[in-house]
């Protein structure tokens, strides 16, 4: 198994990119990998360090796309950037390497991907999934999070069947308990996007649980929750944020008095399990669900530890076939869907001949 | 100053709203309460209590709405419900009441107020905007949390106008900050709404200081937060989600082991002063901006203190003239419109007059 990794994403690249490729190699004796970027840098990088030299090769990619840049004009230009450079390794050998990972930009990872690599035959759009902690223990998909911002309803339907394919495939779940995020659990409550979803959702062959509000969405009664990519951003982040917010005050509190300070020094232990329970990094990162090809986004501000999450979510996706998996179904629903409307064209057109009858009899 | 309470709306009703109206009329001298439902039942939770009966009567209504009646419907059917006897109240008596308190359910509490109340003269549609804490201690106002599911580019100007006035009016804040809720905080970000609302927060005379992340809710560098009512429902509830879980999580990391038991105890100050500023019910509740009358909706779980809080903020409100304010604001507003569509109306005619020229010439 052989998987790229864009050496020139994300905060702390490249000295963490390498380390946490490094420790993947270490720990999975069938995995290769090549890094894409400034190979000289990267080389800087290795000196001292022991690995399987037959397990790690390199790209060289002069250039590096900053997360500030208009994603779709740096793809463009930048055609020698580590992420343009190994989407277009993916695409070319898809024998060879099994999936892309980047802690780069979103934007531009996005529209390599669709521009470059494409999409599953009857996929309309890509997705971006993150896979979050719950109290549970247990990880929830979000989908979409932010990559589709006017999504249709078809668009949130597909979304659903993406993420089913991937929490059964991928992490083996039975029936996974697909949810909408909407106002209320009430099944006429929303908006006019959701109160369309809603009939679809129910009417598919999916584990459909019904409308979720977005205080639950940590409760881990729920595999996947379904939204546009404008409310699904506006949930994780705000979740992120206030999680972030709390820990800090919670420091600051306990950092505030002596008393405190001497409390604090007891509670450690529990606390850092805690942060452990809650750390977003532990499932790895976002696929881009839909893509012709595997790609996993690491949080733009990943050190080795959660970027090592990311390859290997990557191998486990790579070990799956759900991109096949995916094809299939989609070219089954698309072929129910051909019935469905070759069936309402036939009713159609049968009434309209009744009404002529009835008018002129 | 006179203000009607819905004595039968909310988790705890009548027990705590009544508690809290003795609390008011005990606090502020020149305070008059009418409370509103089952006469009786409201006699008895009064009964071995000291107050200045001079200052608390009753209006006697036999029926109560539930928080998961259809809303219309409730408000049609029940006429002699807490929330419509004390909506209609309003509505008649405005020289005698200033405002209505209620923690019932906020969907009849906006029905009643839309379809009996009505909106202030060039309003579309009221908002409803709570309060909430940040880690600075000062609030910040989200406009809006759930009223409006399909709201329009132009509604979201009106909610920041709305907003602007009665942070300024109500609060004191001299120049409120203004901001967009959206994916990211560039300007080209977002849905068509957000892209379409953000030059014209733009061009208002408010202090727009751009897009807002979801994580930077809490920051305390916001007075006011725009955004339709479905993803600001999806913000204020995954915020305060998250928090309760959060919370709920410490405080089973500090019961887990002795040692952290016994670092607890050494906290449990520090842990209680963060709950303090946190408490989203310490600024009152949400506001229904907009409306001909004040309305309040206090927290359905309120307990007397939170309730207090919400009769004081109907005070604060009923103490500034901030309805009349929003009247002349919408009426200026209202007029420039007009102006500008008389003279871009001026224009396209001299326009086309020009081109018919050119064509003959």
């Amino acid at each position: 198994m052989k998987i790229l990794v864009d050496a020139f994403g994300g905060d702390n690249a490249p000295e963490e990119i390498v380390n946490a490729s490094l420790l993947a190699l270490f720990k999975h004796k069938d995995l290769k990998i090549t890094l894409v970027g400034k190979a000289d840098v990267i080389q800087d990088c290795l000196v001292g360090k022991k690995y399987d030299q037959a397990r790690l090769d390199m790209i060289d990619a002069r250039e590096v796309i900053g997360c500030d840049e208009p994603p779709v004009e740096a793809i463009r230009t930048k055609k020698d950037s580590s992420i343009v450079r190994a989407v277009e390794t993916l695409k070319e050998k898809p024998d060879e390497y099994c999936a892309f990972v980047s802690a780069g930009s979103t934007g531009a990872l996005l529209s390599a991907t669709i521009l470059k690599l494409g999409r599953i035959r009857g996929v309309n759009r890509p997705v971006l999934a993150p896979l979050l902690p719950t109290i549970k223990g247990t990880p929830v998909m979000l989908v979409d999070s932010g990559a589709n911002m006017d999504a249709r309803a078809s668009n949130l339907v597909q979304f659903a069947m993406l993420a089913h394919v991937y929490m059964h495939k991928v992490l083996g779940i039975e029936k996974p308990r697909v949810a909408l995020l909407n106002v209320g659990v009430e099944e006429a409550k929303g908006n006019e996007l959701t109160k369309e979803v809603y009939p679809l959702l129910k009417a598919l062959p999916l584990n459909f649980v019904g409308n979720m509000e977005a205080r639950d969405f940590l409760s881990g009664e729920y595999d996947i929750v379904v939204a546009d990519g404008f409310s699904g951003n506006v949930l994780l982040k705000s979740t992120e944020g206030a999680c972030k917010i709390l820990m800090q005050e919670i420091k600051q509190a306990i950092m505030g008095s002596f008393m405190s300070k001497i409390g604090g020094l007891f509670i450690k232990g529990s606390i850092k399990e805690l942060k452990q329970k809650f750390d977003y990094e532990s499932f790895g990162g976002s696929v881009l669900l839909g893509a012709k090809g595997v790609v996993v986004k690491a949080h733009g501000s990943t050190k080795a530890k959660g970027f090592l999450a990311a390859i290997e979510q990557a191998m486990a996706i790579g070990q799956s076939n759900i991109n096949e998996v995916i094809e299939k179904e989609f070219e089954k629903m698309a072929s129910i869907e051909h019935l469905q409307e070759k069936a309402e064209a036939t009713q159609q057109i049968q009434e309209s001949l009744k009404d002529k009858q009835n008018q002129e009899g």
